[in-house]
């Protein structure tokens, strides 16, 4: 049975393995991200790992070539707020330079709030710049309020 | 010696029995929050405390009248991105509309800010109104990004 385009570019957890596969080459396409050791990506992967699906990452990894083309991620937070209500925080969504048009972004997007939909969040938020407002429309989300930030270093 | 301003209304992390000093009250001025069972805000409680550092819910309590006055949350986010370093992400933070004026806020802010340059983030972040914005300018912040949100229920 030949490989549809959809199984072709299966969103799934990150596992320890994607270091190997370009996972913090891909994030450098966002943020500052030296390279990260073997022992450091194992000890924050761990640290993730112990939240369970209260910290989840998404990739997408192109079968073809072996690398991650795309990630995502999403912790939850657990308020008192709405009855101890569950919000879903998004961040750091990527898609490789050059994977972009197949989708992707869309396809990370439906696996993290669905996620969060599925632990009980009444909410999923992100902050985004003005140019990618249009894109996160598209995936059903709407624009709130201001981000504001402190930066320590 | 007498008790100072300062004394008076100093920052702490919440208590369990802060629930009966009117916190829940608190938040309900923020957002939706039906009454919150005992049960349901000891189990809420312990899964935050067991995260440690790295979800601290800050209060003021009015020592005359023994009311939780103030309040804000910051949770620690653990990234890859930034050689694996982390934020923190300040949310639900209310000064009772009686204590308005008396800097609450602004000592809210700093008690959060502190918690979260001392475990090693690298910024803090923050959704807020448009008019909130010049309060949290005032605490340092400065406007990034636009939040968008997809709501479930």
């Amino acid at each position: 049975m030949q490989n549809s385009e959809e199984e072709k570019f299966r969103a799934r957890r990150l596992e320890i393995t994607d270091k190997g596969k370009g996972f913090i080459e891909l994030l450098q396409q966002l943020s500052v991200c030296d390279s990260v050791s073997d022992k450091e990506f194992e000890d924050r992967f761990g640290e993730i790992e112990s939240l369970g699906d209260d910290h989840v990452i998404c990739v997408i990894e192109d079968e073809i070539s072996g690398k991650i083309i795309a990630t995502g991620s999403v912790f939850i937070e657990k308020k008192f707020l709405r009855n101890c209500g569950k919000v879903g925080h998004v961040e750091d969504v990527v898609v490789d330079s050059s994977a972009r048009g197949k989708q992707l972004g869309k396809k990370v997007i439906n696996f993290l709030t669905d996620h969060a939909r599925c632990v009980g969040c009444y909410k999923v938020i992100l902050d985004c710049s003005v140019e990618n407002k249009v894109f996160y429309e598209k995936c059903g989300f709407k624009q709130k309020e201001v981000q504001m930030a402190m930066y320590f270093v």
